[in-house]
């Protein structure tokens, strides 16, 4: 149905609903547009102005998007002072809790104590386009919190409320390829953000090729909008290194006689939606398409970067013994990796140190180093293997000595990989990446219950 | 994408998951299911098993599905005593907001006093087909929540939870016609509320000729599942009778001679979602999508029941005048409207009676006592007429005396009817209305703020 | 896009062209309506009226409809006697090729002696609507026909372009199911020929449960109207009757244990389409489109009726052996069938009567008598089991005698049984048909190439 | 449903029906190929292997694929020698109608003297994919005939099947926007002819802004194959040059400030259907579609390239005079167009030669020289405007003068126009243009009828 003319009749509506209610238009004056949407704010909380409520809520969006910085911050700074639960009805429900410690009266602080912010938040999404105008919203209110951490509050209340709409539920899994519409492509190509997509024929040796396959999340209320999506490689073995997948010139391989499908690239396409976790959902999913298009695949793997090797490794430097801190003094130059003679006498021992921060080094709260690990790992998946100069791009030699791993997800050891990984913060990983350690067979039993590969 | 092939998977990640959880199968002894359902039901809270939650949750939606009565009943019971808030993290919160009693803590006390069973709900809702499965549960607990008004702080959770995932933002207007796929067409049938749909000749009637229409509000999560419709009818002027509009015989109107909308029926279709409201939202943006496909609509009305008078006429008994007094005895039987001739000698008291219920008479909350008025005068809508013996169904006899009204969607006075009702209760009527009213002209200034028609 | 406007546009355009081209408007007098008609066709055909050839071809079509039967078969007369090939261009092209006999010459021979009523109806066809309507107009055409033989020539002609328009390689095969339109659903109500369906409920119970399929045949230009479409049932062995697959209360088929598909209903949905064959293409797709869906099926049959049965029987009547006369006599009255015990001594007799009937009754044309073994046969399948009392409805009986037959397709053999059928008409057939034949034993080696089962 | 896997089951089929008729698989040695192919179009035609019909069908398309181009042109050849009419018929239908001149037997004529090319072709397109492979086997057809006249009696036959298979009774309009697949925006990017489109983001600017439209017809065979498109923009008044049109820079208009539509770039997509003319149907129901969405528009009016004029201008040179000549040598040098000052001189005259060439050349026809002009003119559009330096690209410069013209498509007119112009060859132009023409006023009265502007 038609949404341009249904927001034609609501504007008209909240022209009306805005003179009933007293309510002055836009003012001109930037220093006072802030204290105008305010006072929308209130009569759409109110209860008032109710007949007229999605209207008066796209006003509010639109007004918002029109405001200067400095109006959008005074705009939040009143959300987060002014619009949070309301202490009377606490203390109230507090008191009925007391002289009555019944469940109802438990639940009603729960109730009574939200925040006024997440029902206007609620009211604001009944407009039209209000779920994409507060993911967008989220988005800036992130980049103001950096520097006004009382934000935070207002953050709170909008994750929350994203969390419980972008239930997984309610996720839609569609397959993109050649025949989806530019309008989402388009997207593709801008959010990628593991291995740049330069252009459409870049793109389309990513999703057309028969041994090609890429899949998307959608949500209802964000149409030709993304959430996040995986892009896959159909093959033989699993992949030691990016390049030859990305190769403009490769063969394309038989689809029939794939044995292994790779995850070389997953992609958040919505910052307003930063810490709504799709991606264990998407993984799980794409692997149950695949198996159901293509029983005869065996193995799923991912083709991961290493981003945060170079930077432990730098950190770790001082503690070094004295091969590996020859060794890390070689890697610091990008320009170690040219040429592959000189190259390949640094393979077992970046491998060695690659180990290391994989299974033993371990971040303040006790969990890996590397963010890419805590994701695949947390998901249940197991480290595989370590791929010596699987990317031998600029950035993956910077930050990672140019290393890929592979992470296997094998369904019939997710849940345990992931219980002791949550548990007990075992790092599930394949025999030889642990023979890969300095010292090996020293320290095996203290690593992991993954099985031997 | 093929979901039943995602529950294969699921299921069998689900069997994984909980022989590793060290959780029994479903016991065969239904005495114990319901606690092995809430074994369950603590492993998907726990985190523990987040790998498999998806899996988890539909094997909890599975297993709660085929319980007995008894054992819902327990399952029930214990969600609403176990599953509250955590009093200990309740008092935690308060503490902090005591000693600092700063916005982001007062925020603390709404978060961590969540009831348990809410975020249960959430992480249910993951599972394929969640939505609809804790919709129907819902329906189920609302019948047991009758007898057992504990229940009522479960209902609490699941009716906040979908207020907020049926936000009027994520629904689908459709319109419904011939083309419409027959499985959501046998549900128009089975849901319509008002007038009966008989079988699918009359269905057709309704939905196929040119001078009907039949929108419904869709979730996309609840696929084929309409939430609520209305059905349309487009004619010269408003109708004051249900039956011309229903016949099996009557001509089709030219749409282009059409210059009233008339919307004779609004059901909702989700026992389950009781309370959610949509019906509001529904009128305003049919009216909007009719207003842009035929624009020489001019009035946009209903043609509605009457349905608490007889049961309020009853009720008033005792302090009726004597001249109403006969009114009423001659009505109590539904027969007095089988001959015109001796009717019509009632279709001045009855309408004062009925301008009396509807302008007069107020429910202990100060409203009016008919839900049907209650509804489009809390929308903004106007009482525009009421027409004598509009419906000589049993039923309507019975319960409205025959009666039907119509209410004036006046796009440029719903807000103002809206704001006077909501906050002076006062019922927006037409001045022929009022001027049933007996005594009217005494008593005019009393009533109502709606401009004559 | 929209075709009503478009509609609207062409018939402004049409008033336009009528009048610049001198024609009146449709007259009143119905005795003068075919006259107009035709002029307009010549105007058509002219070449003159070009720019607006779609809208005057569309006034065409809608006139035409409007034409009394006398008028209608003025028109069809008309159209017999003056709009053949022109014997002028004949005659000329026949010259050039006596005096150069060349390739392009003959061809021109074909291209020159082209009826003018054909490329009328290539126009026509431009119209909105226009291929439906021919349709249509081909309906009556053949009514007009059986009285009028030589109308026999424009049949002829539309006949010619249909088997083109309506080529398989322009076909869509679709499933239908309970999600289909209600407007594409009555018309399979409607056009089941075979086993009647009676109302909406009988319908869901042959498209809905998990082991029935239907399939249907659409051309593009024909919206929401199958051509032909067959319905299927799951089952495990291939069934002997009909009555256990349309049984209200029958136990659905588990799908995974499902080894055969019964093809039990194939019915044409066009007269106007009438002689134009789909049927071979539909039930060779859909056994594709199965074997694809359910690679355990093995089996592929048709539980058929055997209409010409009584009627051979009545005809062959004084050629009968005393036996065989006897067993003719007791079936003429269908209550024969009513019980059971007295019905089953007739089994081997009768069986031995059809296989006769199959086997060695031929038509004029050296073909099976009957129809439907016509179609199969011709298929390329084979005539697998002789079901005794495979159908007691009254009309099976009194066509049949109640038989019915299986008719396998299997892949391996079709196009040899084809072969066979189309060169030298034999029908195969399984070894247990020709076993019951009697004196089987003599006549075998003259049958059939069909391999034992 | 899947093609592919249809594919494959035929794939089988043809493998059996081939060794059943005693033909090989297809030979290595390429000069056999071709016979092999003729002996599979033999059995296709046969009626034998009828059941396998679309299978052989298949491996007709696909081995002719194969070919190469020597294999191609003897397939052809045997095609254009030896699958015309049978003589023997011919000559019987002959005998049959001089002894008895019936319309039936006239008609006979026609359908018994068909090459038997047209029915092999009607088969073929039986297969899955046969449209589009005779559309590309036509294609190639093409260029052997340009040095092979005598394979213009087989591009007969295809033409004819085109004309009736591509009727536009079996079109459907489609717009293109940036929701349109990508699969067939890269068709249109490349089959852009008259405005080259360098890249998607060139693409975007023509079919994404509010003030843009793009349309094309599509044939339900041909999916993502559009067969001809028209590139729209909506403006205030009728443009006189290309580049503002296609700047990168320029601004959006207001769609409901817009009253023209100028149609700035038609172009045929399929090289296979040249001749099968659908210009004329695509701008007149664009022309709808756009009068219906934008009801504000008032003019129609193309902005067309003059593609002969230099040529024509080159062949006149004898016949000018002194001052032409001088101006004809001036335009010659494409440089000349460079510099404004330098350029405007020459509007005059120039603008004299082009309406004497629009207005009073003629080919050997009597029609006008220019091809887009017979386009248009025979549409019924009026020859409205010359634009002087409409186009300054260097091939506008080389081919037309850098001149550009307005066709106005009045639907008042373009029937008469149509008329006139198919009739007596009259040129539709306004007075404007007319007035351009050296000498106006003494020649107006023989140019034409079209009203002025």
């Amino acid at each position: 149905m038609n949404t341009a003319f249904f927001s034609d009749l609501l504007a008209s509506i909240a022209d009306r609903g805005r003179s009933l209610l007293g309510l002055e238009e836009e003012p001109r004056d930037p220093s006072r547009q802030a204290a105008g949407l305010l006072e929308l704010c209130e009569a759409l909380l109110s209860g008032r102005g109710e007949a007229s409520g999605a209207a008066i809520g796209m006003e509010v969006l639109e007004r918002y998007v029109k405001l200067d910085p400095k109006g959008k911050l005074t705009f939040f700074d009143a959300l987060a002072r002014d619009y949070g639960p309301d202490p009377k009805r606490i203390e109230k429900a507090l008191e009925a809790w007391r002289a009555n410690p019944t469940e109802a009266n438990a639940s009603d602080i729960h109730f009574l104590a939200e925040p006024r912010r997440q029902e206007l938040f609620r009211r604001l999404n009944r407009a039209p386009g209000g779920t994409a105008a507060l993911v967008r919203m989220r988005e800036e209110l992130l980049d103001f919190r950096r520097e006004n951490p009382s934000l935070d509050t207002i953050d709170r209340c909008l994750a929350h409320l994203f969390t419980s709409w972008f239930n997984r539920g309610f996720l839609v899994l569609r397959r993109i390829d050649w025949s989806t519409p530019a309008s989402i492509l388009e997207k593709i190509i801008r959010y990628e953000a593991v291995h740049e997509i330069r252009d459409w024929d870049d793109l389309r040796r990513r999703i057309d090729p028969a041994d090609r396959r890429c899949y998307a999340f959608f949500h209802p209320a964000l149409v030709d909008e993304p959430l996040i999506f995986v892009e896959v490689a159909l093959t033989g073995e699993a992949p030691a290194a990016i390049a030859p997948l990305l190769a403009e010139t490769r063969a394309v391989a038989r689809v029939d006689q794939a044995r292994t499908a790779v995850f070389y690239s997953i992609s958040n396409c919505q910052r307003g939606l930063a810490g709504i976790s799709f991606g264990n959902f998407l993984i799980k999913q794409v692997v149950e398409e695949l198996r159901r298009e293509l029983p005869k695949l065996e193995t799923y793997v991912t083709l991961s970067p290493v981003p945060g090797f170079m930077r432990w490794l730098r950190a770790r430097a001082p503690d070094l013994g004295p091969e590996e801190r020859v060794t890390a003094a070689k890697i610091m130059d990008p320009a170690w990796a040219a040429e592959a003679d000189k190259a390949e006498p640094l393979r077992k021992p970046v491998e060695a140190l690659a180990a290391e921060y994989f299974l033993q080094a371990r971040g303040s709260n006790g969990r890996p180093v590397d963010p890419v690990a805590r994701f695949h790992l947390g998901n249940g998946a197991r480290l595989e293997r370590i791929n010596f100069l699987g990317d031998c791009s600029l950035k993956a030699l910077k930050d990672g000595a140019g290393l890929m791993v592979n992470y296997l997800y094998d369904l019939d050891d997710i849940e345990k990989n992931h219980e002791a990984y949550a548990n007990q913060r075992v790092v599930a990983a394949s025999s030889a990446v642990r023979r890969s350690l300095k010292g090996a067979g020293r320290s095996r039993l203290q690593l992991s219950a993954g099985s031997s590969s």
